[in-house]
């Protein structure tokens, strides 16, 4: 299939999960041997866990395993970088085009996290506008929303935070940022939260 | 002090720190409790503690508390995003112009550590040339360097990476990169590391 007929950009996401508790290993193992990763092209290294295709299972994937984390009950974290459209990319490891849905649900589950999230439109251009569109966006899904330094501050459900950010990744990549990058930081049940799990 | 007198602009970091165990709280603490913030300006909240002030002192605080939470034996990550420049930044919160070097020491610490970090030269201009000068630079200090998805994998000696990310993040900086961002995730201790802390 050629560049043009597939018309996909690759898109991907680095991330590691923290689960804060002794048996860490298992609460991850546990949790990625319940999610489907079928629809992506995903690999782990010492530092992170990498994957990559169409943008709505890169997140789909991502949140899943936020989620199945957090809802052992564990203080967890999330440090997520998305990107798409980056110049120094290979043409490697590509799984896009599916035509199937992300299929690892979960939308039922309740679950409060904090976050911060930061938008990088790469290349030029009037980039702030589209942050604070993006940022706009964000307060219209139902999020809580506040100015951090370097980031946004995000309080609500998970579910709810991760649709919101990958309408944010994917309106900035339509809008014409030829290379974009989300980072984003999550923490659910910590202690230190205000609010917990409704 | 006017704005031209001063001639430094504020750096800051959004850190993170993980100790993987259940007295993660307590870890964090102790690790806290032994470092000089004063010459930084320093808040914590539910998602990432933001230092700011001078680079070196902002590098300094950061490379500290990862040694200070590493250094107890648990696996422990650390999740950074250093800024300098961002146009949406507020002036206040500003710790800048110390004459003084940073205290933290622990110089002498041998910390094995896993990395990747992504350079952001925000605004434009020939941004990948900066990036892959950086890499070489890191090349040059003794840190394995390999190429990975979204970022540059890194492993060796901790102070010697700090040292060289906060080098590679000051030359962007002053080749005239007008907003800079660099993010790092670090991983020590982890089991899954082929080599261990020499
Ligand atoms: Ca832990």
């Amino acid at each position: 299939m050629s560049q043009q007929q597939e018309n996909v950009k690759i898109a991907g996401c680095s991330f590691s999960v923290h689960p804060m508790s002794d048996d860490f290993k298992e609460k991850i193992k546990g949790a990625l041997e319940k999610i489907d990763t079928s629809k992506v092209w995903m690999n782990t290294d010492e530092v992170t866990t990498t994957v990559r295709g169409d943008i709505e299972h890169v997140f789909d994937v991502t949140r899943a395993v936020f989620l199945r984390v957090a809802e052992t009950g564990v203080h967890t974290a999330l440090n997520a970088t998305f990107s798409v459209g980056c110049p120094g990319d290979s043409e490697g490891d590509q799984y896009t085009g599916h035509k199937e849905k992300p299929e690892n649900g979960l939308w039922d589950l309740d679950q409060y996290t904090g976050a911060k999230f930061s938008l990088y439109p790469m290349g030029g251009g009037n980039y702030m506008d589209v942050i604070y569109k993006g940022i706009e966006r964000m307060k219209e899904s139902g999020i809580e929303v506040s100015e951090a330094h370097y980031a946004t501050k995000l309080s609500g459900d998970t579910n709810t935070m991760f649709k919101g950010l990958e309408e944010v990744f994917s309106d900035t990549e339509k809008s014409g940022s030829s290379h974009t990058v989300m980072t984003v930081a999550m923490s659910a049940n910590s202690p230190s939260q205000e609010r917990g799990n409704k």
